[in-house]
């Protein structure tokens, strides 16, 4: 056994390197498969080092792993949605977008083991991470959406966007990834502005995150598009107004 | 122990009753509390018989029971979304709601725990039932919107309303039961027509449907209500048309 590839379970790696190696090992495994799929074997043999040394920095086993790949992955779920505070809320929207879709597509098996539930990994503690992301993720929206004391109806309707593109993101995976990812992007985008517009109908303080937002919007970008598509087949019931 | 509460074990019900009499004692319980909190001696309690008396009918114990009125559950809020096809679009849904919303209210407990995760009752089988609301639900739906055979795109639509729906509902249990169940019902309908109109711009089998749905709309229904309040909002951006 002295090829490379058997051997870098002899580099000296500090605690802090070994530690970070496992659980890269541990995250592409269960990025992929659902975690009842994985075994410390398999994250011993990814890593190229021996089951009792997975074991001496998890004591914990594979629900540790799990844990803590869930608490990395978590992390990076969350910078997502941190996108400076310039340019047309449409913009903003769409990069977070791309960055959180090329996470799902990235994480793919995994994302949908963890957010379809029943599996043996599910703990309060996994699902409370979950919630963490959950909530970062509506704060940052918030943000974007310029509102410094956002009420509740503001609130629950950012709530209900995120639950709805973590439900479009697992649809997306069981219809092995189609719409392409830019054309599901863009219906995300035109769903909020759509939320956001008929939450201005009943909200005083979203009609004003409207009026300010669509100043910002250009014709030639998603408002004006969608604006321009929707008028046509709004525009036989007139007998509505 | 003569008090007539003491004694209902002693009634002689058919085995069926006694079956049902147990399982209705379990779903109120497990509509109340999460499964956690709900003991086999609660539910003998709650039924007036002797804990072996209730492992006879669920050997399988807590778990079997727990199962037995989750599934009983999921019948009846399949139910909700069954509504005769007739009237207006927006008219059925606040029906549908009406219901579905009830039986949120009065299983408040049971359906948080059950629908945010990480409950030890949690299987692959528990899991399985409430995909099968939510796929039952969606079938509905769409039937609503009188489609014979929905596109991918109307499909996620209408199964995004619906994770936004159970988003909606576990946030109202969160905050106290606020806003008011009809200001909720309300705003779930204005956000299937936002969705619906937005989704008209990029899938003509939407816009058919849009198209189809409101010119049966009144003009004091949602629709009107919603189209005038969002009008003086939207019409300060002509910029974008």
């Amino acid at each position: 056994m002295s090829s490379p590839a058997a051997t870098p379970a002899y580099r000296r790696l500090s605690v802090e390197e070994r530690r970070t190696q496992l659980l890269g090992a541990a995250l592409s495994l269960f990025a992929h498969r659902a975690p009842e799929d994985v075994s410390l074997d398999d994250v011993a043999e990814a890593a190229g080092v021996s089951r009792p040394l997975v074991y001496r920095y998890f004591p914990g086993g594979k629900q540790q792993l799990y844990e803590a790949a869930l608490r990395s992955a978590a992390d990076e779920l969350e910078l997502c949605f941190a996108e400076a505070q310039t340019g047309p809320l449409t913009q903003r929207l769409t990069h977070a977008l791309d960055r959180y879709l090329a996470f799902v597509d990235e994480h793919d098996a995994g994302f949908s083991a963890l957010l379809q539930g029943g599996s043996m990994a599910e703990t309060s503690r996994t699902t409370a991470i979950v919630d963490e992301v959950r909530r970062a993720a509506a704060e940052q929206i918030l943000v974007h959406l310029g509102v410094e004391n956002p009420g509740p109806r503001l609130r629950m309707m950012v709530r209900t966007w995120i639950a709805a593109v973590e439900a479009a993101s697992l649809i997306w995976l069981d219809e092995d990834k189609q719409p392409p990812l830019p054309e599901l992007r863009d219906w995300l985008v035109d769903h909020l502005v759509a939320l956001l517009t008929a939450t201005a109908a009943t909200d005083g303080q979203t009609a004003a995150v409207v009026r300010k937002a669509l100043a910002h919007e250009a014709a030639e970008g998603p408002v004006g598009v969608l604006a321009r598509r929707v008028i046509p087949v709004v525009s036989e019931a007139a007998h509505l107004l």
